[in-house]
Order: structure tokens, then sequence, then C-alpha cells
């Protein structure tokens, strides 16, 4: 068995995470149960890029339990949680991922993930899948084809796919009502609030919050901000999303006026260069920043590197930066807050997100060879599926409509 | 001229209340004054089946300022303002409305309105659309195009898009962004929970308010009955919104279980009996029942009335049905609540509906030849265009994407 | 029987709305039940200057049950629902109140309930505490005490205890728990509501509204305001109050800066000239103005009329000042917005404030003779019987301390 | 220099962290500024059992920077930060305080506090007080006064002045506006929530939480939960406060029905046996159980450990309690969820209650000898004075009144 972890010991700790996510994972286990008599996935090769979480991991002991060879990668260096790493290489998963990760041992990984050649490739922000299309192409005839979590990843392969580049068929898991709807919205809200408070502490009730971007991520931060006390001003650059804030109570502006207001920045919106060398000579002593979006493109970093006299490591996951006439504090060097500093999302949302995931693997074995080489949003009756088997796992039951009632929305006449 | 309105008199008050509306509808007045210049609707006549509230009044302005002859009826017998209709009419506007019409008055006046062999046709609801589908199809050649407001009347178009019958191309207003999003949420929200409160004056702080439905209008309601302080349970049958509806907090579980807990009961979800004799038997004494739907048959008043022992009007708007063992109370005869017993949506919302109006009026004159018997949606353009002159009109700048920014979210590459 | 209402005609819909109130005042009707047979006001006149509204009613009605002979002069000008005071009128409640007093009219009302020489006085805002204390103070020795509804009145009768003035014992109604804790909150904060957007109709969500003050009224405005999805922004003179403001998220910042920024301003201080000439020239075009406090000093009027160069009747409440540069709209003449534009607090609450101006009635006849002349709260015990009584009335249950709980509050050792 | 702590080589962890909470904390900074110059507590001993957090550093580094001795202990076995203590004990600070003291490390710790015989006491929960009430009352003569910083610890104080067993005065900081109205409410709030997320990392929109308790420290969780989109269960003994937790939206009942309902529950009483073996059995599989509460008696966690099957450590701060039928799981012990899982409360708010703590100290100083043995609010204008000093940091102006508003709210007269 091939893998790379920071520490193998760490796999009990790593077994109870795993355990105490599962538990609020009820869609999966379902899934897990039926893929483990039906063995959909034997003899298929899946290769992940995901964060490596305890989530994660019940995601991939479901492919598993279906049969699967697994291989998985890291889509970030700062975000596997090395005990689950630890579990799932006990467990027979070939993981390749460890926290602390350079960028070479980061694109080292996703090598050693393409190596096995896989048949499904599942990803979280298309390094993966990027990798495969710049460097495998010749891979393109073993793979049935792949799915995508985030919308950063989407945005990347749809650009693919009007290039006309693209080499095997990708569903969208990020546009799967019950992946965006909830965990974009309700598990990035949280686990952004959560990474910001482990990073520093500070008291968010009358802090002036500023959300770039007002799109599902953004807005679940923005509505947790407030939430917690906070006065949220976003920044947009689509005019309905700017008016969306507004209408929504949160005071709308351009990122160089509020940069002069904020006590915390926060960055969601799969663009690159958001706050940039402009908005940091703006800022007030003392601001944090945050990034919430895939990549660690949306502060620029680099710029406030070189903007600072000193650098100095005040707590874990919060460096201060020194800029002469004030000092600017960024958690977990810009990437990702919610995985770095705190533990991604709840079980609870990527139960969904995973079912989708899952449901989309089984998708492309069974439907894969007639797609085109285009983006797909999973079938709405799946999508609707995990819905009820989610409701159904909570105990809550819904109206059914009635014979009278669908033959009404189905007609016109007076 | 030709009308028929309650009381020409009024037409004092109308235009005072039609000149406060306009003080909020500055999207609507920079359209009238670009169609006052070019008058794009010189010869054209526009038959419109609309509330006739101080803010429709704006619209039919803006279309008669653009040169159109303008003939208009209720969309709703209980909607008419009028005031505002008087003082449409004394304008040179063909109004035939009033508060109160009669199920044949209200035909009659939308029939007055096909006689005038309108170009194009504005719906709210689809009363008109169906009217010349089932009854004078020999119009159709006439007839540029239609609009329709509604989420109910967008919904009844696409049933007659997929039978085949539609005689005409349909622009749904409805599925506009600055409309939907925004009218339906913020403007349904408020305007019905107005409604409530001047038809009953009762504390919602701490009430039990059950919304039936949990699309745009009804997730406006729930958000602003918890913003007044309520615990808000949803009812659906939409299992995706359902899960919404729980993530946002609120309880969601079957109308039968809801009926026996709640307060307040509110139908927003176009469809019919949501609400009946099955519920009535469950819910406590006092119980208060509205509508904010488009027609009145998502409570079943006929069913109510025959079971009562006994009907009173206590209020304006508000009726005491004895059940014997327990008394209910319905707002406005289960017709539209925030129309019936309050002014229907506020004018900053408005705005943005009725602009979309205007713009798609445009549109299909100057496209309506080239478009097939098909329901769309305006362009994007259009839209996005509307959200930025009400960004404007605000005074709200928003960021700019830079060149950099614009690559960057088109590129793919590693 | 004496009175002097607007049209004994009207009774027969003020008797509905009384009714329709008392559904939702259980406790005091309790009160009433206990009164009707152990007459605890036999023989006793009782004088009342009070909001004659629907929940007045409610009140006067359940003393007059208990025995006592009621006289009732309005305290606003403006507040007085006609129905409800022919409604009373015909029960044999002594009631001298309409809608539109002059100023002269409203201080002949509250000479004709001085005239009755009241053995109890009862009062909102204190004007007739005052009166009687500036020109009848003969009449002191057959009264046995008075209450207070309101922080404005309070604050009044403290001025004259501490002046050493007073001429008979005080109970602080509005100092109850379960009063100010209630009704200025919940109840001021929706009310207030209600009478701006009946007066207006203007959309809530994304207005900057002003709220000065942030009392316990004011802060039910704050909190109400924001439900509805406006952006918040306090004043204050009390820095405690202001942080808590800030802590709670709003922008807290004096007038001066408030007027430039805000959309709708409301006064709820209990002071004068709050806004004033300095503020109205900051101001922007469009701006409403609305107070909620008790008196129409809040907001200088006067000076508003002598700055404007026109002034317009727009809608019924709703008054617009034209100052040249901008246009200005006061709502309800600066009056209690809630009381003139709606119909002042929802009965659930004032059940609750009510039940303790009829426990505090009963309490003065009971113990008035052996208190000074001081502004007390009422004991404790009634205080809470008032919450056990409306729980009961809701079905709510609630924990009792268990023997060893009590034990242990009441011990300190280790 | 005496001193006991983990490991006096987290010193610097520990004075990165004490920095970082400083540049929140600007109060304090400006007493401290102003302490140095003037050395108050020349030749005073301070004697104080309060949270070893780096917010308590701040407090302890100003009181010694006014020329104070200062010995200090833990108030809780599990919420030192053994970074902190490190760094002051190499600071001067005579700290005996370390993570996960037993029982008798926990008051050896105190008595070394006594030993020192303090001149001033403070003190978070009355452990030290009660301790030198027990057991040296000789020490009383060098005692000028003690301050509480806890609702709990002036409870117990309160029945110590009620006794007639108080042996100094005390100053009850947490009867301070500026500390019980931010501290207890946006303070505990904020860092339950994050002691629970960090502990468990669950969803909490949708889950139910139930929070047992609606005073100051519980309504703050109330919100906190709200705002993170739970629904809200609040159980209570007094009437008053349920109404008011009732009144705010949430639901109001006895813990033996919040029992089976309960995702979460989280106590902040004051009291004993809040949650105990009935209500255990009620519970739903996989609750979790959190104490906020100053003392760990409020969930029964022995008789929980003796109906458990089995007990199992999950993460840290999580243990699984297996009850056969059902899983519990128990944060931190059941002692102070935001200190044991969390770092406590964020150093805004501790800004002013350790500003009170420190201008007690000093009222103390000068007016002790006057004092009587009782428990005494800090005098108005202190509290004041903290406030003011609070909004200049933060660059808030507020407004003062105005010559003619002071005459205004004075007078009585018509």
């Amino acid at each position: 068995m091939e893998y790379k972890v920071k520490d193998i010991n760490l796999a009990e700790s790593g077994k109870l995470n795993i355990e105490w996510a599962e538990r609020s994972m009820p869609v999966l286990r379902m899934l897990r149960e039926k893929f483990s008599k039906e063995k959909p996935f034997s003899g298929i090769t899946i290769g992940a890029c995901l964060h490596v979480t305890k989530e994660t991991a019940a995601l991939v002991r479901t492919l598993k339990a279906g049969g699967a060879e697994v291989y998985l990668a890291a889509s970030n260096p700062l975000s596997t949680q090395d005990d689950v790493a630890a579990a799932l290489a006990l467990e027979g998963i070939h993981v390749f991922a460890w926290r602390g990760e350079s960028e070479s041992e980061y694109f080292w990984a996703i090598e050693k993930v393409i190596e096995a050649s896989p048949n499904i490739v599942l990803d979280d922000g298309a390094d993966l899948h990027a990798t495969i299309h710049e460097k495998h192409k010749d891979l393109a005839e073993e793979i049935i084809g792949g799915t995508e979590e985030t919308t950063t990843g989407v945005i990347r392969l749809k650009a693919m796919e009007n290039e006309g580049t693209l080499i095997y068929p990708i569903i969208a898991v990020n546009n799967s009502y019950t992946k965006y709807l909830f965990d974009n919205r309700y598990g990035t809200g949280q686990s952004t609030i959560d990474g910001i408070l482990r990073a520093t502490n500070v008291l968010l009730a009358s802090k002036t919050v500023v959300v770039a971007g007002y799109g599902w991520c953004s807005r679940g931060i923005a509505m947790r901000a407030r939430g917690m006390g906070a006065r949220v001003i976003v920044t947009e650059v689509n005019p309905i999303r700017a008016l969306e804030a507004y209408m929504d109570g949160f005071q709308v502006m351009k990122m160089e006026e509020a940069a002069k207001l904020g006590d915390i920045f926060i960055t969601s919106t799969g663009n690159i260069n958001v706050i940039g060398p402009e908005h940091f000579k703006l800022m007030k002593d003392g601001a944090i920043l945050a990034n919430a979006g895939h990549f660690n493109v949306e502060i620029n970093v680099k710029v406030l590197y070189e903007m600072a006299k000193g650098k100095r490591k005040i707590r874990p996951n919060l460096v201060e930066y020194d800029l002469g006439d004030k000092k600017l504090y960024l958690i977990g060097e810009g990437r990702l807050v919610n995985l770095v500093a705190a533990e991604g999302h709840p079980s609870e949302v990527m139960d969904m997100s995973f079912s989708n995931q899952a449901m989309a693997a089984k998708y492309l074995l069974e439907n894969g060879k007639s797609l085109e080489r285009k983006v797909y949003k999973i079938p709405d009756e799946i999508d609707e599926e995990i819905a009820r088997m989610k409701l159904k796992a909570l105990g809550i039951e819904i109206d059914e409509m009635t014979e009278e009632q669908r033959r009404y929305v189905n007609s016109w006449r007076l």
C-alpha cells in the first residue's frame, strides 16, 4: 500500500474524528450501505483531489465500500487534517497529503493520483483536472468523466468547455441545489466565522466586516457575520448581486471605500487581487485579513509582504505585517480560512455535498459514455432524491401535492 | 375618452399618491424621460391587466409618455386604489377598474381592454392572456407579444407553451433577476406583514406564523415575520426548498401538523386548496388566515363558509367565521392580503419590476417579430442595465473587474 | 350620563374593535372576572387620562366592572379612536375624547375628569397629574393615589417628588417589568413600524433609519426596523446606552452626522428638540420624520413650519414641507406615530400594561393611605403574578426551582 | 520570585498573546498609563483568583504597573492559558495556575494567594472570598475590600451580606453596567458558540439549541445561537424572564419537554442540577451538553457518569457517554465551555470588565475604610466614565444634552 502522510501514528485520533463526522452524515451512510451491497465501483479506480478532512474521509470510505480503488491528494497545501489522512492510509486509501505541503509537494501528490490512471476524477478547485488536461491528455481514454466540487473549479472547467479543450465530461457537483444552496451558504458561513475566531479570538459584535463578493459563499459569510453582531459591508462587481446585498440591509460600496472602514476583511469572490496594495494603504491599523475563496490569490499576499517592514507570527495562523504606519494581520497565509484555521464545513452540509459526489461518480459510471465533453449539472431527480433522503434522516415530513393540485399547476384556463 | 372608475372626484388624492410613488421610482422616471423624447410606442395600443395602484400608474404613465394608447383593467377585484384609477382616467388612460368588482365586472373590464385590440399585452396573473387565448384568438395577428408579472402567471403561460397553444411570444418579466429577487422577496415580505397589521393589529412577536411555501415570495414573508419577532413554521412540497427553510432555522412540517400550532397562516404557493377543511378542523381558536398568492384559491374559502355556523365582519378586511368550537379570522376574503388590506408592494421595488415591464414592451416592439411563440426571459443585458440604473439612482458605486481579473476568470490553466 | 365623543353612531364598530382587542387580553379578562365578583372599586371614582383605544377600553371596562365610576379623557389630541370612544360612552363610561382635539379642547377634557373629583388618578404622560398639581391642589384630600403609564410621565413625577411638591403617592406602572420590558419594546417597536408603513408605504429594506434614543422604546424600534431590513443608526446622550447600541451592531453617531445619512428619522427620547433646524438643513431630499415619544416636542415642528416655503398634505398623516432645496415629510404632525398613524400597541402587550394599571389601582385603594407622597414601583409579587397569569393564558409552563436549587442559590460556602 | 506554572518556556507565546489582547483593550491601557505615573497601589498587595487568560494578564499587568504586588490563582481548574501564566510569572506576577489542576491543587493555589496576606482581593466566582471567610477570618484586618466579577459570585456574596458574615466590603464589578451589559451578553454569547464549535465542529444552522436560563449571559448565548441559524428553546424559572424569552421569539418550556427536542444543551443559570438524570433519559441520541455557568454543577456530570455503560474521549474537550440506548456528548467536563474549549471572552469586552476591576481596586483603596461590610455597585460616575473612555477609544462621538434639554427633563409643569 503506497501512501504519504505526516504521521501514521495519528490514525487513532483520525478514526475517532471520522466516526464523529459520520454520525452527522446519514445520507452518505445510506449510500455506503447500498454501495457495499451493490459494489458499483468494482474494478474502478477513482482519483480524487479534495481537502483531506474527516468529511472527505466519509466520502472516500463510501467509494471504497462500493468497490473502488481510491487515490487521494489534498486540494490545498494547508487544509489536510493529518490524523484523518493517517486513518485513511491505514484503511487502504492511497492518500498523499499532509498539512504544510510546499508548492512542489502539492503537485507531486497530484501526480501520484494521476499515476494511478483513474477512471473517474473527483476534484475540488480543478487543479487535478487542469494538470491532466495540461500534461496527461493521453489518459483521456481511461477517464470516464470527472466531477468538480467548487464554484471556482466549475468556472475553470466551463472555460475549458468554451475553449473546446475538455477531454472528458464533467458533473459540476457544485451546481447541485443540494450542494451550493447548503454547503456554500451555511457551511462557508459558519466555518469562516469559526476560522476567524480560532485565529484571532476578536469580538465580532460591533466590528465592521467587509465581505468581498455576494455569491453563495459570501452571502453565507455576510449572514453569519451579522448573526454574530457585526456590521457588514459588501463589495461586488455584479450589479444585481450588489442590489441584493443592499436590499438585505448591508452597505455596498467600492473596495477602495470599504478599505478605510473595515476591521475585518473576508474575500470570497473566486477572483484575483481583490484586495491589493491600493487597499492595504487605506486600511486602519489592526485590520484583519482573511480569505474564504478557493485559491490564495484573492488577497495579494506577495505585495503585502513586499510592502511590510517586518513580519511576525503572533498566534497559530495569524501573522502580523508591519507597514510602518500600521500593522495588518493576515490569517492562514491568505488560504481558505475555514480549512486552515478551523476544520472546514460541518459534516451536516458535507453530507449532501459528498452524496452528490458519490452519486455523480455512479452516474458517470453508468452514463459517462453517452455524455459529451461538457460540464453538466447532476440530473434534477438525483438532486431531489438527495434532498428527500436528508429530510428523511432528519425526521422531517413534508406535504405532497394532491392530484387536484398537480392538475391545477399544469392548467392555464380561466 | 372611455373609462370606468368608482368616482372621478377622487382624482386629486390619486394624483398626490402617484406623485408620492414616483419619488421612489427613479429608474422608471429615467425611462419615461427617454421615452418622452423617443416616442417608441407611437401608434401602438397597449392593453394591460394589472393591480391598479399608484405604482402601476407610474408604469402606464410612462408608456403613455412613450406614445402608447393604454387600456387598463384590474388584475384583482379588490386591489384597485380608486383614487389612482380616477387620476389615471383624467390623464387619458382608458382605465376600467374599481375596488369591489364582481366576478362578471372583473371580466367585463378585461373584455374592454381586449376590445381595443392591443398590440402589446401586459398581464399580472395571466387572466388577460388566458381570455385572449380562450376567446379571442383572432386578435393574434395584431399582437406583437405579451408580458407577465407573476410567478403564477408564468406557470400558466409555460403550460400553454408546453401545450403548443401560445399564440404570441411572452416576456416573463417575473423571471428577471431585477424583478423576482426584489419585488417577490422584499416587496411581498413587507407588504404582506403590512396588510396583516392593518387588518388585525395583532402583535407578531412570539406568534407562531405558518407560511405555506418557500418560493421567492414566501421566503420574503418568512424573513419579515421573523424580523417582527414571530416564530415561523414553513410547509413545502419541494424537498430542496423544504431543506432550505429548515437550514434557515425555520421549523418545517406538513400542514396537518402546522395547522395545530399556528396563530397566523399565510399562503403563498401558487397552488389550490393549500389550506382546506382538514386543516380548519385542527386549528386553534382565534387563528388568522391570510393569502399572499395571486389567486384566492389557496385557502378554501368556500368550504370555510360552508363549515361556519355564522360569519361576522369584525373590522375592515377581517371576517370572523364561527365554526362552533372555535372562531377563525379570514383577511380580505382570502385575496392578496398585501393589496387588499394594504397598498401592495412599496414603490422602491416596483420601480424595478415595472422598468422591466416598460423595457419588455419596448423589446417586444423591436424584436417581437423574430421571437417564437414561447416564454422568454428578458435579455440579461437589459436586466443588468436596470440594476445599474437603480444603483446609480441610489448613489451606490461598485467595483469594476480589472483587465487582469477578467482574464483570470476566463482562464483555467495552472 | 355626560360624555363628549365625535359620533355616538360609531359605537357598533367600536364595540367590535373592543371585542377583538379583548380576545388578546386574557390577563385583564381574568382580572375583570375577579373584580366583577369582588367589586373592589364600589363607591370609588377613577379619573383617567389615557389614549382612548380599544385596549384602553378593555381597561376602563374592567374598572367599571369592579364597581368604579370612570371618567376618561384622551392623553393625546390625535390618538382617540372615535368608534371606541362612542362604544364606551354607550356603556356608561364618562368619556371626553375625540380625534383632532385642539389644545384647549384637550385641556377642557382633562378638566372634565378633574371635575368628577376622582379618588384614583390614572395617567399617561402626566398631564392630568400636572394639571391637578398646578391648578387643583385642593383635591388632594380626595385622591388616594395615582398611576403613570409612561417613561416620560414617570420622569415628570420624579421631578415633582424631588421638588417635594407631590401631593399623593404614585405607582409608576411604567416601571413594572411586565410593562416596560414588553409594551415599550415589542409594543412600540411594532406599532411605530406599523404607523410609518400606513402613512408612507415606503420600503424599509435598505433604508437608513435613524433612531434617536436607545431606551426601552427606542431599542424596540431599532430592533424592528432592522427586522424589516433597514440599516439603523442610533443617537444617544447616555454613553452606556450608546455603547449597547454599538455592540448591538448599530452605527452610533451624533445627530448632526446622522442627519446627513438618514432616509427615515424616528425620535423616542422623552426630550425636547432632538431634531431641530440645524438638522433639517443637513437632511437629504425626501427624508421622512416621525416621532414615537410621548410629546410632540422631539421634532421641532414649529421651526420646520417656519423654515418651509410651502406645506402640502400628501396622504393621510403625511405632510410635505418644502424647504426650497429639498422636501421633508412629517408624519402625524410629529405626534406619537404609532397612535396617530396606526392603532397604538397591540392588545397582547397592553394586556400586561393595563393589568398593571388595574392592579395598581387596587393596590392604591388597599395601601394608599400608608404610602408616602413618592413614586413607587408596583410590588414585585404583583409584577410576577401578572407574568405568571400571562404565561398561563399562553399555555406556557416553566420550571420551578427544586428545594435543592433554592438552598444552593442562598448558600455561599465552598 | 515564587510562582507555579505548567512550563515557563511557554512565556514567549504568552507574551505575544498578551500583546494581541492588549491591542483591543484601550481603556485598560489608558488606565495603565495613568497608574504607571501615579502608582496608586504602592505598598499594596493584591490577591486575585481569576481565569488566567491573556485578558486577565492585561489587568494584573495594569495593577502591577500601578505599584501593586500581585498574587494570582486560577478561578477554574481548566481555564488557565499556560503560555500566558508563564509570561506573567516572568514579569514578576506571583502566579499559581496551570490548566488541569486537581481539586486540591486548585485550592492549594488559592491558599498561596491568601498566604500573601492581600490588602485587596479580586475574585471571579467567590471561591477566594469564601475560602478567606471560612478559614482565614483573621486576615480581615489587612483587607481593605474585595471585588467580584461574576453573577454567581455576587449571589454568594449577597448571601453572606444577608447572613451578616461578610468581613470586608465588596464591589460587585459584575453589576457595573459596563460589565454585565457587555461581557455577560456579547462576551458569553460569542465565546460559548466559539467553544462549542471548536469542541464539536457541528453545524449550528437548523439545530435545536436549548438554553437553560435567560439572564444576561444566557440571553447572549440565545442571541448568538440564533444568529448562527439555530432554533432556540429557552427554559427559565423566573416568569418575567420566561416571558421576555417568549416575546423575543424563542420557544419557552420546561426542561423535561425541551430535553426531548434539543440537539445541543447549554446551561447558564448559576444554579445546580439544571440538567440531571431525568433529562438525560429523555434526550435524543447524539445530544451535546455544554455548560456556560461559572461552576460545573449545572449539568449533573456525576450522575451522567454513573448512568453510562462506557465513556470515550472523542476529540479534545469532547467525551462520549454511552447510555446503552443512546450516546450523549459532554464538552469540557461540564466546566465553562467558553474558557475550557475556547479562549474565554474576547478582549474587547474584557477591556471594560477589567477596567471596572482596576477602578474598583482603586476605589476601595481610596474609600474602603468608609464602606460597610456590604456588597456595593461601583459608583455610576465611574461606570459612565469607563463607557466614555471606551467610546472615545472607538472614535465614537455622541450627543450632549443642551441646556434647554437638561431643563426640560427636570421640569414637570404643563
